[in-house]
């Protein structure tokens, strides 16, 4: 099978709201009048960013979810992506669960594969993607606010927790590691939460490299510092069954350095916090208040009895780890 | 150096027409009321679309040309592109010279850089790039009619040319090799002649995978067939000294079934070649009639002297060749 096969069978559908789809030079969009774009790409590469043992339906939906997760992050609504492939060679079984996997999460959020590129290669994806928002109402990383609180949706740790047992490095009983596998391969984007914190939030990003170092870039961006409790550590919607298993120093770091979570970390002034309750109920999230906002440029991590911790939290950087 | 020193060395320019550039989770655009958007994404694996003996500020034009080169394809104007790198290593030489090639296309075109991902892996550069184009304007593959004359832009067979040379299957003068590679390496996208044919041109591509099968493509888009002439591989502007140099056999080889060449193929009414040629004279471009559109699907190729030409001419396939 050739490329224009394969696109033609695994990567063509219809236009629905592109003016032009899959197979000319460019897609073609019609921009709702008055709205702004957000764009972003991320580039997914085999052994960096996920296991060879991975599924392709998992993968496929991984490589949309973690673009959707950035348009989450300025709650953005999907329009539209691009998909370029590299490939070791044409795998027809992997071909029909990547793009399973890839058009399940795509139509759930009504964003629609316009056009892209296949070759021979690494395997490597490249996706971006495009949202809509008003003018204004983008979430920024450089909007926090002196006083106000810090804020994770659902749980962290899990991604890590699987990615450390995949490694040999820990053990879970096989429903935990199953159940955090599922979070390390199949990611749920927040896309729901980011459009509802428009108006509500004052800052927000998603955690992709690690809590404490995720944080770090939303304060430099705003200018501010934290102080980060870890309380919710020890037992709160934020931690999942298998992160509590284990002992608290693990918890942390899972929790506070893990990465690969996709979830959101935003900030709120305090007398948003019902509305921030209210958004998150309404896309059946949770949401943890994990800080708060402080003057200067310091990011302080409190243990649990409020003591500074002066441990490092490294966070994943790809030319560093 | 650190992911994100990387980039805020060498891929973040402050944003100009952007909203919102490099550095949040989103880039931020507003687009232009009333245009539609354009949109393509291209990816780049060494050993395949570039040889490691490039340099990589010719590596770095390249990247961005070929994506400008679908903009130029549908007559839309640049604004502004991601960048997604994956690098086997930090070199800062090599980092410096690949966005000085990078962003030296990319002012020249006024297209703007706004976001992208960085991360290790091997040497894989996927760019997607965002031109604007007043609705209905777009040229298409699908658009040619029966009787149109088809043109090439510039000449073809270069880029692959050097490539012979480089895998040692051909000789050259050194500067015929010299200016062959040039071609290959560092190709000129006709962005400008792009925008000057619209409302001249019925259907327009670019010419990535050799001119023959490209106009296979664009005859099925547009459900009609083609006579190809050839007599202007024996002499004409579409023929650079290089490609003059060699056996007629090989000069077919390259012009017709080349690749890489980046030359805008476009069909035209007989009644708009006044057109064509003071749109090509106004971007300091040659273009040369090289064929007709007919009724029926037959892609018929007659040499010199209006005999049928039986041979195949294979074009470049990512998954066959």
């Amino acid at each position: 099978m050739g490329e224009f096969d394969l696109i033609a069978r695994y990567f063509s559908r219809p236009a629905r709201h592109a003016v032009l789809g899959v197979g000319d030079d460019c897609a073609l969009w019609q921009p709702q009048a008055g709205m702004q774009l957000a764009v972003s790409s991320d580039m997914l590469v085999e052994g960096r960013h996920f296991l060879s043992t991975v599924s392709p339906q998992r993968l496929g939906h991984k490589a949309l979810a973690v673009n959707l997760s950035d348009l989450a992050a300025c709650g953005a609504r999907p329009l539209a992506f691009t998909l370029a492939l590299s490939l070791p060679h044409v795998n027809e079984t992997w071909l029909q669960g990547f793009s399973a996997g890839l058009f399940s999460l795509a139509q759930a959020n009504g964003c629609e594969l316009i056009g892209g590129d296949t070759t021979q290669g690494p395997l490597t994806i490249c996706i971006t993607v495009f949202g809509e928002i008003p003018p204004g109402d983008a979430l920024l990383r450089s909007g926090a606010q002196v006083g106000d609180d810090i804020y994770v949706s659902g749980n962290l740790g899990d991604a890590r927790l699987a990615l450390e047992v995949f490694r040999g490095n820990l053990q879970l009983a096989p429903d935990m590691f199953e159940a955090a596998r599922l979070r390390l391969e199949q990611p749920e984007p927040r896309v729901a939460l980011g459009m509802a914190l428009r108006g509500v939030a004052n800052a927000c990003m998603d955690i992709s490299d690690g809590l404490v170092g995720d944080l770090g870039h939303l304060l430099k961006a705003s200018g501010v510092g934290a102080v980060l409790t870890t309380d919710w550590v020890a037992d709160s919607a934020a931690i999942s069954p298998a992160v509590h298993s284990l002992p608290m120093n693990k918890r942390l770091d899972m929790a506070l350095a893990g990465g690969d979570d996709y979830e959101l970390l935003f900030t709120a002034a305090p007398d948003q916090a019902h509305a921030v309750q209210e958004a998150a109920n309404a896309c059946g999230v949770s949401v943890t208040c994990i800080g708060r906002i402080s003057a200067g440029q310091q990011l302080q991590v409190l243990d649990r009895h409020g003591v500074a911790i002066s441990r490092r939290f490294v966070s994943f950087d790809h030319f560093s780890n």
